[in-house]
C-alpha cells in the first residue's frame, strides 16, 4: 500500500518551475566543490515532527491529516514506519533521526517499552537496507512522561535517574545496531522550573556522571558514533543548563568531556537564545565542537520554539559557508527539525515543506561554494587582520612579546582605523544571493 | 568647600522615615549572623556613573546638573575627586570603582594620558587615606575612544592592542598603589559587529594571550587583587566574546584562565542575556568563581542596559541569599554600576539613588540571612534531594554505578513524583519579604 | 462526597503563619475605605486552568492529579462541577468564569455540544444558589478545536462564522440563565498564522459585523452584562488582532463599538505586548474602558504565556492603585487566569496558588489604598502639573490658545526643569510595600 | 569644491557589477508596471544620519570622518547644506527629509534659532532649486535638547509645550517655503518615563489640542502638506505614547484626527514593538491611513533602534507589495532614516549604504511587481475566502444576517478546513527572489 502520493516524476525542474512537488535548487548528484551536493548536506527526515506529531498547539487540538493513524499501538508503530520509509524515499533524504517514542510506543513497564522497541527495531532494519536509508542520530525522549517533569539525569529522584540510564542505555544498542552516526542528547527537562527548589551544582554533577557512564557504556559494545549534545536555552522549562553552546562547552570541560562530545545546532534554539544561527554554528567549528545540525528556523519576533522549515536564504547561505569552511560535517547532517505549521495539516504539506527545506539549503551551498571560491568573505578578512602577519603582530599571535614590548610599540604606533565597510559586504551576500547560478 | 549638602543628621531613620536622605533599612553596624551589615555589603560607588557622566542618551543631550562641571581639564579630574570623595563619604559607602578615563582626562598622547594619571593618582591616595575609603577595583576603558571601534585585546589592529596593553599596565600599576582588591575586565567591543568581517577564533586566542600577559605583570610588578570578567551579551556591539557567565567560564578554561579569573555580575547585564540575576550568582557560585557584583538592576520589557538604581526587593534577596551561600564575596563587593535617570538630573538625586539601593540590598541582606537562618528553602531542598543520601542514590552521586546496574535498578523502581509546590514557596517568599524585622 | 481537604479552620492567620493553606493578608470583611475587601476584589476561579487543565505542555503529557478524572463524558462534566463548587466554596471566592467546554464536552454535533450545556447548565445554577457564587463571565471557547484553526470570526470560511455565532448566542443565553455580569471574547485564533495568506481588512470588517450581530442578540433577550475584549498580543497565531488595549480600541472605535465594550486585562498578555500591567490598565482607565482584569503574572524572561499565579507584590499594588482610582471594576473582577506549574500536580497546590494570588492581590489593595490615602503619588503628580492651573497651561488645556499666542509666550518664558525623582518615588514604593500594615 | 568623489560614471551596472558604488538592481528611468522606477521608491535621503550625525553610541565617542566638519557654526550649517545637495545629487535621490536642528544650529534662545532658520532656509531652497530635490517632509527636532527631558508637547511644563508650539510653528512656516509634501510627528519624548509619576489621559488631551493647533495653523498659512505621526514604541523613553500604527490610530480617532493624519511607519520601529515591517505597512494600508515610510531595518537580536540601511531583500519585497497594493505612497515616499555602521566611518560608506539600500529596494519593487502581476498572492487569497461570494458567506459581508441565521446554517454546514499552505507559499516566495529577472 502507499500513504502518499507518486513524485518521482517531478523531481528537479530548476528554478523556474511553479510545481510544489518539484525541487526547484537541490539536485542531489551536481557536484559542488570536490564532492556531491546530498554529501555535502546529508539531508535527514525527523520522525516525529514528520510521522509522529499530530498538530496540537498550546491552545489547540490535533489537526493533522496523517492516512496512517486509524491504527493504534504496535500496528501503529509498523504503519508509521511504512509512512516514513515511502517517505523519505520519495523526498530522496539519505538519512532519518527518531526518539524511542517516536517509533514503538511507550508501554505500561520498562520493560514492555523495551520489548516493543525490540519488536520495531528489525522492522526499521528491513526498511533501512531495502531503501539505503541511514540513521544520523537517534536519542532517548526524557521529556515527554511526567515522570520526567523535575529532570531526567538531573533529577531530585535517583529512580528517575536510574529509568533514564536504562533508556539511553537502550538507545545506544539500538544506535549500534541500526549503525547510527551520532547519538543525540536534548536536554528539554535537564534544567529548573524554579531556581527556589533546585540544587544547580549537585544536578550537573549528577549529569556529568551520566554522561561518563554514557561513554563507558558505549565504548563496552563497540558503538563509535560521535556523542553531541543539543543546547535549547529554555522552554519547555525556565532554563536549561544547555542554554547554548559556550554553556555546554563550559560544562563539557570542567568534567573531562570536551573530547567525547560534540555539539548539535539547531537553528530555532540558537535564535531564542539570543544568537544568530551563524553565530552557534561559527563558535562551535572554532572551537573544534562542531558535530550536526538541526536545520530550521524560529520566528524572531515570536519568543518560543516555532520549528519551521527553514526559508530564510540569508541564514542557510550562512550555515552553509560556516559547514563549508569546517570541512563539511563529518558524521553529521542536516536534519529537518522542523514542522508544518498547524494549519498545514494535509498530507502533501509534508513534501512543500520538505522541498522548501531541502531547496533552501540546496541554494545556501551553492551560495557558500560560490563565495568560498571567490574568496569573497576571506579576501576581507585577510586584509583586515594583516597586521598580524608581521613585526609585533605576530608576535603577539606567537605569544612572545609582553605588556613591556607592547607599551613600548604603543607609545610611537599611529593607529589608523580602517573602516570594517559593514555595508558593502551585506551589498555583496545579496549579489551573491541573487546572481549565483 | 563643598558640593553636597550635608546629611549627616539625617543617616538612618528606620523604615517609617519620609527623609529621602535618609537610610530605613540600611545600618552599617548592625550586626548581621557573623559580621556587620557593611561587611556583607561591601557597598561601593562607581566613579563614572556618579561623577562623569552628564546624561545623554542615544537621543539626547546631557542633563544632569554637577556642580563642578565648570572646570575642565585637570581642574575638572581634581574637582570631581573632591566631589567624589565629599559624595562616597556622606553617603557612607567604604568603596569605589573606576576606570581610567573617569579619574583622569586622556591626553593627546598615550604618554600624556599616563603623565595625567600620574598626576591624580597621589590625590586619589591621599584621599583614601584621610576618608578611609577603599578601591574595590579599577580598570582600563577600552570602548569610548574610536581606536577602540574593532576590539581593543581583540581587535583587528596590532597598534590597538598594543595600545590596550599599555593602558591595562598603567591600571595594573595604579590598582597595585592603591590597594585596590580586584582588576576588572570588561569588553565592551570585544566581540563583533559583523560576524562576516571577523574570524572569532583568532580574536579570542589573542585575547588569551593578553589575558596571559596581563597575569605575568601583576605577578611581576605584585598585585595580589583578584582579575574579574564582567560579562555582557551586547550593547554596545552586536555580540561580545562574554556574553555570560558560562560563556566567560567555557573560554577560561579553554585557555587555562580558570584559576586566575573570576566573574564579576551585573544584574542588567544577566537579564539582557535572559538569565536572572539570581541565575548568573548561582551559575558563578557552583562552579566557584563568584567574584564581585555590580549591583543594578535593568527594565525587562526594554533591550538595552539601562543600569538602573537597585529597588527590587525580589531580586536583591535572592542574590543576596547566593552571596551568603558563597560566605560572602571575599575581595568582592557591590558595585553600584547605576545611574540616576537622565530626568533625575539634580545633585540630590545623586543622594537618592544611592539610599534606595543600599536600602534594597540591606533589607535582601536581612530577608535572606533570616531565610537562611530558618533553613527555609534549605529544609525544602534537603527533602527533595534526599533519595540521593543512600543506595542507588548514593552510589550516582559517589560516581561508583553503572548503566547495567541502573537499568536493574530502574526496572524494579517505582517512581512516585512529589510536586514542586513553587506556589507555596512563592508565598513564603512573599512573607519572608514582608515579616521580616 | 468530597474532593478537597477540609481547610475551614486555617482561614486567615495573618502574616506570620507558615500555614500555606492560610491567608495572611486577604480578610475578606475587613473594611478597606469605603467598602469590604472582598467587594473591592471580586476574585473569581478559573474553571479551565483549575478544574479542567491537565497539565500537559508542548513537550510533556499530562501531569496534574485531579480525584474526578477518572469519570469520562457528562459524568465527568458533573463530577468537575462538584469539585469546581466545593473548591470555589473552600477557598472563599465570589466568582467564578468558564468557557463553553471547560464545563460540558463537546458533542459530536452541535446539537450535542447545545444538548451537552442544556444538561450541565441547571447543576451550575443549583450549585451557584446553594454556594452563593456568582458567575463574572463566561465566552465561548473558538480557538482549540481544528475548525478553527483558520480563526473564528475572522475565519476565510463562512461555515465557522456560522458555527462561531452558534457558540457565541448559545452562551449569550446562558449568560442570561446564570446572571453572568460580563461576556468575554478573546480571539485566540482572530489573527494570522501567515499574512501572505490573509486578508486582514476583510477579516476585521467581518469581525464588527459578528459584534454588533453579539450585541443586537444580547439586546434582544435582555442579556445586560458587560461586553469584554480581552487583548493578547500572539499565542497561539502568529499575530491576533486584538494585540493589546490600544490595539482593540482603535478597531471599537472604527467600527461604531466603543460605548458597547470595555477590556478585560491580563497581566501576562500586557508583558508579552510589551507593556507593563499597569500600563494597561491606566490606558484603559483614562480612556474609560477598563472592565475586567486576568489576574496572573507572566515570567518576562520567557516569551510565552506562562499564567502564573500572581505572586509580585509590585505588579499587584500598582495594578490595584490604577482600580481603585477606577473607582472599583464595575462588573468586573480579579478572575485568576493562571495555572498551578506543571511539577505543582498536586490538589492542594490548587489551594496553594489561590492562597498565594489572593494573598498578594490582598496586600495590594491594601497598600495601594495607603498610598492614595496620603496622597504619597498624588502629590508629586499635582505639582509636577501645577504649571496647568494659571495663565497659558490652563489655557492649553481648555484648547483656547493657538501657535501665535504659544510662541509669543515661548520667546519669554524661562524653562526650569525639575526632576522627575524616579529613585525617591521607588524607595518611597518600597517603604509602603514594606511599612504598610 | 567637492566633498565626495565623482561617482557619475558608475551608476548602474547591474547584478553582476563588483563596484561598490554601482547600482545593480535601482535603475531610475526603467518603467515598473504604469510608472518609472523612481516614481515608485521617491527614495529620500535622511539630512540627520548621513550629514549631521557623528558616530557617537552610548559607549562610544563620535568616529564618523565628515570632511566638513572642521567647520563650526553657521558655516558648519552651510557646508553641511553644500555636502548634502552634493551627495544627494551623485546618489541620484530626489528627496530630502530634515529635522530644524540638522540643518541650523541651535542659538542661545529661540529667537536666534529662528534667525538661524531663516538665513539657512533659503541656502536650501536655492540648492533644491538647483538640483531639482524636494523636500519629503521636515519636522521640529523636540527630544534631542534638555528642555524636553518630560516631552514636549505632553511635557509637564506649560512652558515647554508653548517652547515646542513655537519650533512646530516655524517648521510649518518652512515647510510651506520649501514645497515640504508632508509633515511629521515623531514623539520621541511623548512618552514616560515612569508612570508613577505621570497623568497619561492628561498629557494626551494636551497632545491632541497640540494637533488640532497645528492644523488650524498649517491652514491659516496654506500649507496643504500631509501631516504623519511616527510611531515608536519606546527608547528613548521607557514608554511613548504613539507604540505602533494601532495605537497612533486610537488616539486619532479618539481625538476626531483620524481624517487629517496619516502614519510614517518606520521597518525598525515595527520590529521593536512586535509587528513585522509588512504588518505595520498593511494595518496602515487597510485602515486608510498610509502615509509615508522610513526605509532601514533593526536587528530582531537587538533591543534597540539600530536603524541599518535595509538590505533584507524578504523585507523590501513584503514593503514594496504592501505599497503598490496601496497605489503607491501618494505624497510619502522611501527616507532612509538608516544610518552606517558605527565602523563605516569612512565617506564613502554613505555611498555604499545608500547604494545597497536603494538596490534592496528597486529589487523588492521588481519581485512585488511581479508578484502582483502573476496574482501570486492574490489567487490564493481569492480562493481561500471564495466563501464569502455567495450565499450566506455574502450576507456576512453585507451585514445582512443575524445569530439566528446563522446559527441556524451551523446546525446543517459540514466544515471542510483547507490548508493554508504556508510551507509552499514561502518556497513561492524564495523562487520570486531568486528568479525575478
Amino acid at each position: 500500500m502507499s500513504y502518499f502520493p507518486d513524485i518521482s516524476n517531478v523531481q528537479f525542474e530548476g528554478g523556474q518551475s511553479s510545481n510544489p512537488f518539484a525541487f526547484k535548487y537541490y539536485n542531489p548528484e551536481q557536484t559542488i566543490g570536490n564532492q556531491k551536493m546530498k554529501d555535502w548536506l546529508r539531508f535527514s527526515v525527523a520522525y516525529w515532527h514528520t510521522f509522529t506529531l499530530d498538530g496540537a498547539d498550546p491552545f489547540g487540538a490535533p489537526t493533522m491529516q496523517r492516512p496512517w493513524d486509524h491504527y493504534t499501538g504496535m500496528d501503529l508503530a509498523k504503519a508509521r514506519a511504512d509512512a516514513a520509509f515511502e517517505f523519505i524515499d520519495k523526498i530522496g533524504a539519505e538519512y532519518f533521526c527518531f526518539h524511542d517514542v517516536d517509533v514503538a510506543p511507550e508501554g505500561n513497564s520498562l520493560k514492555e517499552s523495551q520489548q516493543n522497541l525490540d519488536a520495531i527495531v528489525p522492522i526499521l532494519k528491513e526498511h533501512m537496507k531495502s531503501s539505503g536509508t541511514k540513521l544520523l542520530w537517534n536519542t532517548a525522549n526524557m521529556f515527554v512522561h511526567p515522570r520526567f517533569m523535575h529532570g531526567a539525569a538531573t533529577s531530585n529522584d535517583p529512580d528517575v535517574y536510574a529509568y533514564s540510564a536504562a533508556k539511553v542505555k537502550k538507545q545506544l544498542e539500538i544506535a549500534k545496531e541500526l549503525g547510527a552516526e551520532n547519538y543525540v542528547f536534548w536536554g528539554g527537562r535537564e534544567g529548573y522550573e524554579s531556581l527556589l527548589n533546585t540544587d544547580m551544582g549537585f544536578e550537573l554533577d549528577n549529569l556529568a556522571n551520566f554522561y561518563h557512564m554514557a561513554l563507558d557504556y558505549a565504548k563496552e559494545i563497540g558503538f563509535n558514533g560521535q556523542f553531541l549534545i543539543e543546547p535549547k536555552p529554555k522552554e519547555p522549562t525556565k532554563h536549561q543548563y544547555d542554554y547554548d553552546t559556550a554553556s555546554a562547552y563550559a560544562f563539557l570541560q570542567k568534567y573531562g568531556l570536551q573530547n567525547d562530545f560534540k555539539i548539535n545546532i539547531e537553528a530555532n534554539h540558537a535564535t531564542l537564545a539570543g544568537h544568530s544561527f551563524e553565530h552557534e554554528l561559527h563558535y562551535a567549528r572554532v572551537n573544534g565542537i562542531l558535530g550536526s545540525v538541526d536545520a530550521n528556523q524560529g520566528d524572531l519576533l515570536l519568543g518560543w520554539d516555532t520549528d519551521e522549515f527553514p526559508t530564510d536564504i540569508y541564514a542557510a547561505t550562512l550555515a552553509m559557508y560556516e559547514i563549508l569552511k569546517n570541512g563539511g560535517l563529518g558524521s553529521g547532517g542536516l536534519n529537518f527539525d522542523a514542522k508544518v505549521r498547524r494549519t498545514s495539516f494535509e498530507p502533501n504539506d509534508l513534501f512543500h515543506g520538505h522541498v522548501v527545506g531541502m531547496d533552501t539549503f540546496a541554494l545556501g551551498l551553492k551560495i557558500a561554494h560560490k563565495m568560498l571560491e571567490d574568496n569573497a568573505l576571506e579576501n576581507i578578512i585577510s586584509e583586515r587582520y594583516q597586521g598580524f602577519q608581521t613585526d609585533i603582530g605576530q608576535k603577539i599571535v606567537q605569544g612572545t612579546t609582553s605588556f613591556h614590548e607592547l607599551e613600548k610599540h604603543a607609545h610611537q604606533a599611529k593607529i589608523k582605523n580602517v573602516s570594517g565597510h559593514n555595508e558593502m559586504i551585506r551589498g555583496m551576500i545579496n549579489q551573491y544571493i541573487r546572481e549565483t547560478d
